[in-house]
């Protein structure tokens, strides 16, 4: 190794010692580095000047080397990149408060994600572990997906399919790295930048922001008392925006927790079809259903009216990033074309465990017991609610993670929120889920958090706060 | 269990195994049915009656029970989609060959991805293996990425940086599930619909893709005889377009593996920035430096005109999807959000096993093994190309994966793509390349591929096709 080299190999090794020192630290003398490094004074000499030159250290005469204060931050410009970037795409800055990592102590009502517990993590561990000895760890699948799994897909539906020839086939699915990547791309894939689609409000800020990010305007539709949307109004806003696209969650809505009954479901429908538009039914819930099953909508959909989004995220496990979306006809084609454009395809490992997980037998027993947690969890976070927040709850949620609370008249939900989070109790402040102006001061509860033990805690400090 | 759920059981069963039955296989008589399922012969006619509501079967009086012939396609009509999509995204349907999943008889010159023998298998497997016993098989990562991998990135390019304060921090990177991935967020977030990306002609198909899936015009800049971008010929595409994004690969270009010099990379950052620009410095061939190593331009880039994306797909595994782009400033906040909304986060499974293999003391000794095998394919191939297809090899590329050969003048490569396949050897017609028509008859030959004792077999093949 020549001596240049041998400076090089010093340098690096104090320059990654010194990274965390502080300024003004004294670098070790010459005499004690070429002990240390067996480098000749000249060796260690050539080291040090290459770390001056890379601003790291600065020597004072007399005195020795020394860490200088770390420099790039005052010397970056990047004042030339407001004018290239020019101004904040519509909704690009917003992101749900629902990804914050609490701290250990907090009690976390926020989150969308269940806890630990509500999880099948031993089937997860043992499905991941056999997919990295199996061929799925080093092969590039389909950029579909894996065959199996989107026939697991299609045969979830077609279970709920009882008219002739509504069933989706293996081919109709496309396999996505999930939920959120699902709605991007059917938004992406459905309509062009500065088209129109229809949401129900309050719903999901993913989907809202998904759709502005692909440069879709959000019209949002209400829901009526019940919580599903009037086909009267979502038919005049049809009719005003001339909007091809509707985005729903039917079956226990985000955040509301309702649930169009299947009579309100053929009349939606029926407007959809009514106005050759498709239908975006996110049923991000369905493996969360407590007091009704889900029947999805695209189960009797023969001409491709409705757009299907499943995701496996939530059931399994946060690492297992795997969903499908349902699409028939060129709809099909061109969300499988935005797919591979915008990521080739979906990892064999994640797409394999989770195949493995939902077709072992304890898949079934793992939902009933993981469904019967949630019932106690939404029971008993419900009487509290009852008991110490009184009138607030919207509604009894029949599925889904959330209580959505309405506050009272003139309450501040930001306030409100932040009062609760500097008191150790984190809950989302309903504004993230709706597309214009709130209607009224609401918050997210989710009772899929961990530690339901401290539900009462929590609620009596919420109430406190009002 | 009642009656009517054990109807729905058994049309259940028999609906999966008559679903591969041929159209007109009679269905087993109810006798047979009832004892079976030890059910009623009430039971067994309800269950029949469901399998024909449902389009499956049909019975003919006095014949017997039938599979019918599969209905759903006939019946649906997409006719009104055709409407509501309106005209094809450009660019929209064209998905590289080079996704292709061979046969297993052909000769694959055609993948973009190394073949097993060049990857860490047994790393990656205990990777994951390891990591799904880890806390990373459950929970979910901060959105930007594993601390540490972020680190491993902003440190690989760290060790490049000769100036002072040109160095990223981990707080610029944020991790990507895939390559791919990254370049479309690069796209969506430092451009807007309808604005100018330059790019490097030829250049990467999914680069291409996704700039116009991100609705960018792409406007290609020549490379000159030695393979770089001749800085004049820049300067003035910028001028006349007003861009303010230039996409390139400087080191070993998929497909021409051409290289910039320091001298030319030194002269085109200068353009780009007296231009005001963003260079999208796609690093993707980083572990794959043949004769000359990388140093990433990024590393000397204070103010952040440089928006550098690498992957470790292709060097770890095709089940590893992990990439990461450094970008920052604004930019970086743009992209972290745009990331956040296209897909919240990537799989901690992923970006662990990643991490530990990449960090391991195995991963040098490994990657000289992977590019000294990478060397021999890439001899071996350019000796057979000099011998039996004379004056077509543009250049040895110095890294990368990819021979580009230009055919002789008048001939069709497409035509002798396809010529190729039907004899049994896979190669990229150069048309997917070029941003806008080809300028000569190209195809790309990728070393990586299984098999390279049969190169000599592939390429006496392909000279029998000119």
């Amino acid at each position: 190794m020549s001596n240049g080299s041998s400076a090089e190999r010093i340098a690096t090794e104090l320059r990654a010692e010194l990274a965390g020192a502080p300024a003004g630290s004294r670098v070790p003398s010459t005499r004690s580095l070429t002990d240390r490094f067996g480098a000749s004074p000249v060796t260690v000499q050539q080291a040090m000047r290459l770390l001056v030159r890379q601003g790291l250290v600065e020597s004072r005469t007399g005195a020795g080397t020394f860490v200088r204060p770390s420099a790039p931050a005052p010397r970056a410009d990047f004042g030339w990149q407001t004018a290239a970037l020019g101004p904040v795409p519509s909704g690009g800055g917003e992101v749900g408060s629902t990804l914050q990592n609490p701290a250990d102590d907090v009690i976390a009502l926020h989150s969308g994600y269940p806890a630990d517990d509500l999880l099948p993590v031993r089937a997860v561990r043992a499905a991941l572990a056999r997919a990295s000895r199996s061929r799925s760890a080093i092969d590039r699948p389909p950029a579909a997906g894996v065959p199996e799994l989107r026939t697991w897909f299609a045969h979830e539906v077609a279970e709920a399919t009882t008219s002739a020839g509504g069933a989706p086939a293996a081919s109709d699915v496309v396999v996505m790295p999930g939920g959120q990547s699902a709605l991007s791309s059917v938004f992406r894939s459905l309509a062009r930048p500065g088209d129109t689609v229809l949401m129900e409000s309050p719903g999901y800020w993913g989907a809202i922001a998904a759709a502005r990010q692909a440069g879709l305007v959000v019209v949002p539709v209400p829901r009526d008392g019940d919580g599903a949307v009037d086909p009267v109004v979502l038919a005049e806003a049809f009719e005003r925006t001339r909007a091809r696209l509707f985005y729903a969650m039917p079956h226990f809505a985000n955040p509301t927790g309702s649930a169009w009954s299947p009579r309100e479901a053929s009349a939606i429908l029926d407007v959809v079809r009514q106005n050759a538009a498709f239908l975006v039914e996110d049923d991000w819930a369905h493996d969360f259903a407590l007091d009704v099953p889900v029947r999805p909508l695209v189960a009797e959909d023969p001409d491709g009216h409705v757009v299907y989004v499943r995701s496996l995220t939530k059931s399994l496990s946060p690492a297992v990033r795997i969903a499908a979306v349902i699409a028939r006809g060129p709809a099909g084609s061109r969300i499988r074309t935005d797919r591979v454009i915008d990521g080739l395809y979906v990892s064999g490992v994640l797409q394999t465990a989770a195949l493995e997980v939902v077709t072992a037998p304890g898949w079934a027993a793992h939902g009933r017991r993981m469904r019967e947690q949630l019932r106690r969890r939404r029971d008993a976070l419900v009487a509290l609610v009852d008991a110490h927040l009184p009138g607030t709850l919207t509604a009894v949620p029949a599925g889904g993670l959330n209580l959505w609370l309405r506050l009272p008249d003139g309450s501040d939900a930001e306030l409100f929120t932040a009062r609760a989070a500097s008191r150790g109790v984190l809950v989302s402040p309903g504004a993230e889920w709706f597309p214009a102006e709130p209607t009224g001061p609401f918050v997210r509860l989710n009772y899929s958090g961990p530690d339901p033990s401290r539900f009462g805690e929590a609620v009596r400090i919420l109430a406190d706060c009002l």
